[in-house]
């Protein structure tokens, strides 16, 4: 097993994060101290890092399990971001929600369609 | 919109079941009397029955999912199983666990590692 | 076991919506795409569709499964308004929410609490 | 407002627990000690002796809300048989279940399923 | 056991409620009717009123449970300020957030750093 | 902000497990693959090893959490332990239980107690 300095981690957690949320990634962790650090390097350096799913795999899986959660809208936001941003297109962002339907219910999947109607009425031109 | 007829949605999502779960698919909905035939109906008939995901993509959603929701697990044992069947490998379930601890925590995390740990230790010959 | 169309769920879950919501039904499911189309055919044209239970039964249920889970609130405003029109009164939809604190605690009764305060100031007349 | 004595709330709780669940409930109250107390005190004595629902309709908010959370399935034996014990059936016990689906999904209602066909398994002669 | 009547039940839960919340705990039974009696005689009467845990204690475990479930924001609001009422500092809020994370994941403790957030930015003179 | 290497993490984390669980917890990580290391390097080399609040009420809160969240019985066994082994008692850990009610119900309060009581009778000479 490698030893990267944790300072390493950090730096791997902000470059990951950058490539899956672009912008909107550093806004997300911004103003939450160590809290904001332990996102960037545990979920960003450590989990996101990992080979084994590609990028757009993580990301259905994190959309699925915000979704289904419930009260998680503003994260849900910000990895609908992250999902176009790797790929995802909208009808797939669309296809996960109703993926959870099966198993979480229809109530949590309203919701999650609700946060990506507003999210594309605040898109430049995409329909 | 094309009309399928009731008949045409079970038998769709008994084919769909079949194709995701293998024998284990039949096994759960046997003795769930109208249950049943709703998972079959709707889940698989309807919901698995869509194009826009491929089936590995939505197993993802599905692991991560009963994964992060907690108290699941005969239905999480399942989904394992409908996962390795349509093409996700031992080492990419043990991924999609690790991807739900930074929004669902570790304990949800453990109970599904137990798990797919009991599912190894069931299985003929895989290591 | 009869076999409607699809067209025939659809319809049938379309009457038993206005039945059980009145025009907030229909609001609901407007702009929610085939999500919404799922809960008219499924949700209404199968399951709120079933003998067995009265639809006043069936919305004491689901007022008390969307209170106790939480973060569910603007499911829980539309099915309130469900709720008065089957018949529970608004002192019956207190009872209800008082009936989930022994399972779920007192804040998701709170919240539910404060909705229903907020539907009955924006009601017509009633106290 | 009424100020009877904590004995008498615990008297009534301990009348009303009785009346909802016949056997069972003593059992479930037996070595909890304070928990057990405040469970006969406040969900019997208090809420459950509320006039505004019958006890029919309370199980079938309480049932559907056990089912709904998961987790809860050995409270939700408890339930099931205090259910049949203030006069609702296997059948509509069943239907309880199949209203949460809309819900909380399949996973919770084929576990509820589950408690219930052991049940029926366990009891001396019915259907 | 002692048997004080109800009304001391309710008297001691006010006099708790105070002790434990300031003013902002009047706030919140307001306008609740039934809820609200029940809050402060079973909450604040029974359960704060017990021996065996400090305040302190005690709002550590609330702090840390409304932030674990989710979507009860506006009593994480009230017990944050209950918790700086019984001498838990803002870092101490801080480090309660933290402990979270490996029970309930990122998402919930961001949404309670910013439930913190705010409060910060409404007190009069800040640490 | 210091800079330890990974290693440095994981042996801090390590130390800290054992002071917090004793033996139970390396028992907990063993067989977990990464999700052990995880444990170790995040739950316990970084946040367990912070300042700002004592073991004492970092298990507290812990305790209280996978308490109210339900569905992590194993969990809550490995921290009843590690409560105990921290200088919380018997008694304390049944008002952490009763702690949990007002804000998640009574059904994981019983399902706690039932760990808390296998855990006493399992334990060498304590009542």
């Amino acid at each position: 097993m490698t030893t990267p300095t944790e300072t390493t981690r950090y730096e791997r957690g902000l470059a990951k994060l950058a490539e899956v949320d672009g912008n909107a990634g550093q806004r997300v962790v911004d103003n939450l101290g160590d809290l904001g650090r332990y996102i960037v390097e545990f979920a960003f350096g450590d989990i996101y890092s990992r080979p084994g799913l590609s990028l757009r795999e993580r990301e259905i899986a994190t959309v699925a399990i915000l979704t289904a959660l419930g009260g998680r809208e503003p994260q849900l936001r910000v990895h609908m971001e992250a999902a176009l941003n790797v790929g995802i297109s909208l009808q797939e962002l669309e296809e996960i929600i109703l993926q959870t339907v099966p198993y979480a219910g229809f109530p949590t999947a309203i919701n999650a369609t609700n946060v990506l109607t507003r999210l594309k009425s605040e898109m430049p031109s995409q329909v």
